[in-house]
């Protein structure tokens, strides 16, 4: 591995529908030297997430695209191997968000010193100890104000934010937390591991009659990942005041066409309902309450987590397409 | 006008879209002798409003269903003309919730004294003073959380609620109030008489291009009476941040096929969009601070309105059924 040249990949062009490799490309660049203040990483894992699908459109969004024939920005993690900064000394371990590379380099305040601590993996920092825990968190926190006693539906549970949520749910008193996943195996999960107290899969079809039988009093809060039929299900599924948090839409990312919305959105009206979407960006301020809880939590050995994890920066284009397929358990990872 | 007769209008069968006279029976009842701590009123006017069509349906809600066989309950105001409550004398200017009837009678408690002011006619505590202005104010003030400066969208704009909500807008300060409404007479009206900065009529088709151009900045608040495709345009057309105060969905009380759902939900998540749905009986507590306001503003003169009004209880339903289909401008009233 080189000192000096990153691998990275490159947005070639802007996907319609499921992205191909020839979106993307694999682009060696010689790392100029380090001028004074910045300092070069060596990344030992980058996150892919599918939040990144929606930066390869040119539309409108709280998050600008990602340009054309530039890296594919976003979340890593890994440690100083060269400094001209004396606050990140060589061998400190950082967090960023210059993506998807093998070596990172910039001024120091584009990277966060991060605990190294003993029997924690670095990649715990780009999801349940991360941005994914913090989005779990804030969506029923923040967005959809979770009280003890209530009922949870979320969909996507098995992928990186919805493993996250349940566990969070629960620890916040929820007196009930549904699941849905995308087959048999993350279903089991669900339930075996992850404390949801009930779990389905919904590609076996009927989304609203599988979710009003895992929830025969009906939902008060519903955290989104998924969209589509789900949000159609969960708005017939709750009781008054039921409020939503819109995190995701991974079924329409790579659609085509325009995606149907819910029949019966008039519920919204009659039951007194809210929904919101949110992106986590307007909601860093949550980070610190968040650190201090799941820091807790985690040490107390409370939460379960899984990777999916491929090897290699050439893969990562690989590891993002699966990932928008469902190959993962929990959080997809490339290593580097 | 007997004294001890009331004339009322009963729900005989439940609608299946739109409402006929078969569904409504006339009944003639003998009202029993007075009895301790009861008053009987006579109503000077009836107020029939589009969220009674919900509650012809045998449908979950807030708010229960009316049952067969019963007379349709809802805001009226009237005078007491018997009275076996010191609370109450007669001759006392009352509202209550009894409905379509000339007649009224029950216990003190269910009639609210209101103030007998020279120059107010009593039918505007059935509107721009009551319960049409409080549900305005609380959709602009405590759902949609309109701040000073913002763009504000009101569909369905030349109705009861919709007159009140443009005007409450522009007073808390919004920098550009957009109303649509089903003629070119009510278009007109909106923005000579109401304060509209724009206006548009939804029956020319495409509400997401009028609205775009009506708004060329976007908006932020969403005020909804009519649902459909004006809630898609919305979507469309909301700024980051954007909120909608769902009030009503007029376009789909009397449909019997599900109305399609919005193409673009997935605006929620990029833009930060919530939406949020309401009944007013949720919101009383606000209204006594919308009192004062309003009193304030209609006493100097601020506050402008329109009243459709109909003569004999007898032609209540066909009252209603005229409000339904858009006859009215302002506030459709029944006079007693």
């Amino acid at each position: 591995m080189s000192e000096t040249t990153s691998t990275q990949i490159h947005l070639a062009s802007r996907p319609t529908g499921w992205p191909t490799d020839e979106n993307f490309s694999v682009e060696h660049v010689e790392l100029p030297e380090l001028a004074d203040g910045e300092v070069r990483v060596r990344n030992e894992f980058i996150s892919v997430d599918p939040y990144m699908r929606g930066r390869m459109n040119d539309t409108r969004s709280y998050v600008k695209p990602f340009q054309i024939g530039e890296q594919i920005s976003g979340g890593a993690v890994g440690r100083v191997i060269a400094s001209r900064d004396s606050s990140l000394p060589e061998g400190t371990l950082v967090l960023h968000q210059l993506g998807w590379s093998d070596l990172a380099q910039g001024p120091a305040a584009n990277f966060k010193q991060i605990p190294d601590l003993p029997g924690v993996p670095s990649s715990l920092r780009l999801h349940i100890l991360g941005m994914t825990g913090l989005t779990a968190y804030v969506g029923l926190k923040a967005i959809a104000g979770l009280v003890e006693g209530e009922t949870v539906f979320i969909s996507g549970a098995a992928g990186a934010v919805g493993t996250a949520a349940g566990q969070i749910a629960k620890l916040m008193g929820a007196k009930r937390v549904i699941g849905s996943a995308g087959s048999a195996e993350k279903v089991e999960l669900l339930t075996s591991k992850y404390g949801y107290d009930a779990a389905f899969n919904y590609k076996d079809g009927d989304v609203r009659g599988q979710l009003a039988a895992a929830a025969p009093e009906g939902i008060d809060v519903f955290f989104d990942n998924v969209g589509g039929d789900h949000l159609e299900a969960a708005l017939a599924a709750f009781n008054d005041g039921g409020r939503a948090a819109l995190c995701g839409a991974i079924a329409s990312y790579n659609t085509t066409e325009p995606t149907p919305g819910p029949q019966n959105m008039a519920n919204l009206i009659t039951r007194g309902l809210k929904l919101q979407g949110f992106t986590l960006s307007s909601y860093l301020n949550y980070g610190e309450e968040f650190s201090q809880l799941m820091g807790q939590w985690f040490a107390e050995g409370k939460i379960a987590y899984d990777e999916t994890i491929v090897d290699g920066v050439d893969n990562t284009v690989q590891a993002f397409l699966d990932m928008m397929g469902g190959a993962n358990t929990g959080k997809m990872l490339v290593r580097i």
